[in-house]
């Protein structure tokens, strides 16, 4: 790994007490460089900007694709991040799927904890704040024509960032728009699944609504993700959550959550099942929905108060002290070091 | 409109013989930005690099689409482009999807003649050569959150290009992956699309094919699209394609062959309606099916030489004188000015 550091920080300008999500970036950033069918030596470099012409094959192919994970002190003062080799496993599922190169994982790990070490003056030391580490690759030849890229770059930027609060959270079930199919990039934390969702989060936001519901392409009775979190449901003392499929992205925020229930007794059942539309409905009207959340990076668990569907609202109980926030707690606690890590997920550095 | 003018051509750089498509680039661009809420001033200036910071939003999101057409020396020795009103309005339903703002019809039109005038010595002179315009937009905005992008880039770059030249098209039916489903962006030219269609088509390359034909994200029986180009079939005297949806491009050269078939007497019946891979491959084997075509841009018409399903090749004839090359012939004396322009199809500088 080559190592160019800034002459001087700009961590003075920077605001770490009330950070805006994605704006600001650390004074470094990792770059590698794919060419004649090998990665280059990464380089860890100043944060700047990148040039290209206007036929860089990612602007009209659309081959880019991305992973999300935190860097934050942990209570005992060291600073860890949760499963990153989660995220680089993930990253090359969605590579194979993309006709992009693998990465080295034990490099995508590696090169996470040099460039946090680096930079660790912009790990914000409020709690509840962390350092969001942005991985992303994408094909970066310089001709137009729809064939694969022969060149591709990773980059991994880091942003401080606060504590997720995203107020009341009102979900539509969306039955129009198709987020992802079977057989086709669904699974993947590709650039185009997200340029493609905004129109019909849009739409919900104009009718009230926070987020979606996706639900599955072929009748839109299946539930499968909500806006960009996986969702869980809590019917009578039962945890369920829809199966992993080449339609959902395999978060590890829900991987985790499932690993903890199955190991603790938060619920009685878990289950990873399909579940539809008409089950979560007729178990709001039969009193028996007792919660909902979405399970995902940014806000860990985020509970949902509403969920909307043919015009309908309804309600669901969001508890301080309920299932949600169980689970909340028990994550958390793992990742500050306040629990037993005993799944080995916390990366120290 | 702005415009810059390069300081000395490239042009005695350029090889307008032999190009290799989407690899060299005319003097000139067109660059206009959307900031505020509001298109600036296009400006036409030297092709060159632009610069980004890695929080490049399109990167990370992928709001980005494209187009495609061809500038071209007519008989008579003037330039003319091919229905770009129709790639103008194209973009702007792909635009309205990806939740971009719509470009303006006129300043597109008029944008892309301006263009080719000022870099005229671009357009090959020799007959099937032409010179390739590629307007595309995306999302500028320089910020990673999950959320639409509030900067865009509308710019369009020139490629000199040759005759289009496939060799023998040999296709298969795709029955695992999935381009588009219904309410999904399959009727777009988002970049998306592409990258998450090359994984699938390098599968069949290696089985011995050179494309595949897609088929609907339901149940894989349905035709849609082959690879790039719309498709259609002759069988008996009756040429079929399947109906526009929400998960099919809207082809030019589609839309063109329709009109010109149902107005000459080509073919004796002309039908847009769903076509099942098994109607087709009955056809085969009954001898029925007498010619199979892709439509689009690059080849205008395209002969499929043979249909790969469930392992079995079926064979179809590849006339010189039949469907798809009288079909070619009759569009081609249009688009060279040697046909009555009936329709109003073209636009000459
Ligand atoms: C579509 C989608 N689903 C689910 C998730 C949750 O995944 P994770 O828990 O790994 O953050 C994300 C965020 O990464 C996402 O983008
Ligand atoms: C997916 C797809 N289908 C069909 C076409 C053919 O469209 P057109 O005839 O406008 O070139 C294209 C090419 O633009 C395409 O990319």
């Amino acid at each position: 790994m080559k190592i160019t550091r800034i002459d001087k920080s700009r961590i003075d300008q920077a605001d770490l007490e009330n950070p805006v999500f994605g704006t600001q970036f650390s004074d470094h950033m990792l770059v590698c460089k794919y060419k004649n069918g090998k990665w280059e030596e990464p380089e860890i470099k100043p944060y700047g900007p990148m040039s290209f012409t206007p036929a860089l094959h990612t602007l009209h192919y659309g081959q880019a694709l991305f992973e999300g994970q935190k860097a934050y002190y942990m209570s005992d003062g060291t600073i860890g991040i949760f499963r990153p080799e989660m995220n680089a496993k993930r990253l090359n599922h969605s590579a194979k799927r993309m006709f992009m190169p693998e990465f080295p994982e034990d490099l995508f790990v590696d090169g996470l904890k040099q460039l946090v070490e680096i930079d660790r003056a912009w790990v914000p030391k409020k709690e509840g704040y962390s350092l969001y580490l942005r991985p992303f690759m994408f094909g970066s030849s310089e001709f137009v024509a729809a064939r694969p890229s022969e060149e591709y770059i990773f980059c991994v930027v880091m942003s401080p960032v606060g504590p997720y609060y995203a107020g009341e959270v009102k979900v539509k079930v969306e039955e129009t728009y198709t987020r992802s199919a079977s057989g086709g990039v669904g699974s993947t934390k590709c650039a185009g699944n997200y340029g493609g969702a905004f129109f019909a989060t849009d739409q919900a936001r104009k009718e009230g609504y926070t987020q979606v519901i996706w639900t599955d392409h072929k009748n839109h009775e299946l539930i499968e993700e909500s806006g960009t979190m996986n969702v869980g449901f809590v019917i009578g003392d039962t945890f369920i959550t829809p199966p992993l499929s080449d339609r959902i992205l395999a978060g590890i925020t829900r991987d985790s959550i499932l690993t903890l229930l199955r190991d603790t007794d938060i619920v009685k059942n878990v289950e990873e099942r399909p579940i539809k539309v008409e089950e979560v409905i007729a178990a709001a009207e039969a009193g028996t929905l007792k919660e909902v959340f979405g399970m995902g990076t940014a806000a860990v668990v985020s509970q949902i108060s509403t969920i909307g569907f043919r015009g309908t609202d309804y309600k669901i109980e969001t508890p301080k002290d309920g299932y949600a926030m169980k689970i909340k707690k028990a994550l958390t606690a793992i990742r500050m070091g306040d629990a037993d890590d005993k799944y080995n997920w916390m990366v120290r550095l």
